[in-house]
């Protein structure tokens, strides 16, 4: 396509490319938008080096070569700032410049946006399903190794407390939280020994290294003689004890008992194995003090990918829309507002195009500008915080009507209006 | 983990860890094992230099912290060769060495292993519901920006015929194969003018960069007067049109008998939209050419991780395995032969302690050992070619019996049998 585009002039037309979704995953009521700063960070950096400019010389010619090695993005971009909830047709990014430099960006844009915003938006069920007790991400090994430290990131984003992940924590900054593994405990078998003492070992070996403060996994044997080893080796001032296995919510509830009697009273009970949002819910009246989760939110929870698009709305200021069926777009360059009543709670988003306006206001209403400048030629002008994404993530889940908080199927929180551009 | 075994001198004891599935995803009836080339490329790699080294200085003591300063894998690693059947209990990678270099590598291998593994997986039931048809894996923009160059070359090793991921080209040499978004038709559109002469002249401008063997994609307006002007500007040696919405079935007819008529009798058609194994099927009885396939081969088809675990099931020769509820695992370091009839249909699996027999085979079954020599004393002595893993693919879906081959869900296509360590 750069190619083609070049070699007849429209490779230098003035665009507008648009990032959205059309449909949220089934049943989701609300999506968090997720990837912005990684793509944020990334973009400086997608340039073609030699190694690059090598490879393509099969597929490309000397033009094309050319224009590659020079590559900058130097357009502007606007979009949502990260952790701003999205719907159904949300312009969740907006990319101005031309049509070379801005196709290019395709792939990087979507892999980014649709990774993280999966992870994010399963993430931010889960948090709203732990009502408050922290949840700590441990799926690094069901995932790609690279998309291991992204969703790391991304289910911090979408307010989990932190991720076993160290990489996530070196690169992005997520606390780095962790248990031990029932490997652990097995290398402290030995012939001629009972399980138990090798258990008992094992505890001992890993508070000597680590403190009292530490947690310890219980369920490898025998979890009453777990917990009782447990605190044997750690005394009542131990931290933490993690079930992984089992009905979480029955043995919570007798580890919890038999954790009191025994004086351990501050120590809180950690449970994980094959969590998702609905079992995170079905454990709240469950002793439990945090969840570990794995598979499901590293692999968005049923929904691996966010299935947004990347779309040209305009060229040379003009709207453009495919016509094929099932498949239509709206065309030209948009902005979006939410409106929410006085106590906050949002009632609809409407999408218009930039040079309009939003239409009337009922005077009940207030509209909130949820489009943001995010670049301008070619220069980052957005707040990249992940605190402050974190932040948004909350007040955005805070902003959600009653019905668009529930985990069940439904329809979006809020409906969507698009304006089309006027005369059309 | 590492820094208390350290400590306590358990970290040098000899390990063996074992990677298996505990089950096939939901109603699969095989498996294919994918990542080993990408991990056994990886592992030499696998260091901590200054900046991971300073990383860790808060979480680990200065004992552990020069552990890992002189990191690298120097023990042994059997398993399958890529490409390789799986089924529940396969024991599809067998890591041998102190328990602290074997405990590092637990990331690192699941990562690899669950990814491509799902992908390998999901591929494998795309290429054998297009029966020789070829496809092309389009989804790069649909996950995680790296994981779609690992899922590229995973599909690629499941048989696919290429990928539209040119990274995947340059690291893994899966070749490069491509079209156009409908983003260069839109482009192309001009005030004043209609659609269909914009559509025209991006494919005029397509074919002159591309050529008249080039794929032109025929549904941005209407497809009927796309497969028109398609014609009229390459003229009936154009390569192939594609088609990217609507009831694909329906539509490759309709335009099967357009092009004939207007003498394009070898221009073949690209379907794409949507497709997964299901899909592919259903289109079997058409004349569909070429399938593009996106979210749902990088995504694993509905199984986007492999749920492969990594665990210990050896310290010093004794076999290791816990005992709690729903998760027991079978201890000792073990291997696997597949045996077959005459014909080459396999008709089981068995696993069986790496120092023992496999038992009696019946004399008229083939007994093939499965598991190889990856890696003796850190160093990489398995063949990684990715041509051989594409051969042992096809190999592999041949020796399946005929319930094995089927998209519904059943069982296993073959059962595994487990043999305990003698006297256990």
């Amino acid at each position: 396509m750069l190619a083609a585009a070049l070699a007849d002039g429209t490779a230098h037309r003035r665009t507008s490319f648009e990032v959205f979704a059309r449909r949220l995953p089934d049943g989701r009521r609300y999506g968090i938008t997720g990837g912005t700063g990684r793509f944020l960070n990334a973009l400086p950096q997608f340039t073609f080096g030699d190694s690059e400019l090598a490879a393509l010389e099969k597929f490309c010619d000397a033009d094309t070569l050319a224009y590659l090695a020079d590559y900058r993005f130097s357009g502007d971009i606007d979009g949502y700032p990260e952790g701003e909830l999205y719907f159904p047709g949300s312009p969740v990014l907006s990319v101005h410049g031309t049509f070379a430099e801005c196709v290019l960006l395709e792939t990087l844009v979507l892999s980014i946006f649709n990774h993280d915003t999966a992870i994010a938006s399963a993430a931010a069920r889960m948090v709203s399903a732990a009502q408050g007790r922290p949840l700590i991400e441990m799926g690094s090994r069901r995932t790609h190794e690279s998309a291991a430290v992204a969703a790391s990131r991304a289910a911090y984003l979408a307010g989990f407390t932190g991720s076993s992940n160290l990489e996530a924590e070196r690169t992005h900054g997520v606390p780095a939280l962790g248990t031990s593994a029932h490997a652990f405990t097995l290398l402290h078998s030995s012939a001629g020994q009972s399980a138990s003492d090798g258990e008992k070992a094992a505890f001992r070996a890993q508070v000597e290294a680590l403190g009292v403060g530490t947690t310890l996994l219980v369920d490898t044997y025998d979890i009453t003689a777990g917990v009782a080893n447990a605190i044997d080796a750690a005394g009542p001032e131990l931290g933490a004890v993690r079930i992984d296995s089992g009905d979480l919510g029955v043995l919570a509830r007798q580890v919890r008992a038999q954790l009191d009697g025994l004086g351990a009273t501050g120590t809180r009970i950690v449970v994980s194995g094959d969590l998702d949002e609905f079992a995170i819910a079905a454990l709240r009246a469950e002793p439990v003090d945090i969840y570990g989760v794995g598979t499901s939110v590293v692999t968005g929870s049923g929904a691996p990918t966010a299935s947004m698009v990347y779309k040209l709305v305009e060229v040379d200021g003009l709207p453009v829309a495919k016509r094929s069926s099932r498949k239509e777009s709206h065309g030209g360059r948009k902005q979006a507002v939410r409106l929410a009543k006085e106590s906050g709670t949002i009632v609809e988003e409407i999408v218009y195009p930039r040079d309009d306006e939003a239409g009337d206001i009922p005077s009940d209403l207030v509209a909130r500008p949820v489009t943001t400048e995010l670049v301008r030629e070619g220069r980052v002008v957005a707040d990249l915080s992940l605190a402050s994404a974190r932040e948004r993530v909350q007040q955005g889940l805070l902003s959600l009507p009653w019905d668009g908080l529930k985990l069940s199927k439904g329809e979006p929180a809020v409906p969507t209006r698009m304006i089309s551009p006027r005369g059309r």
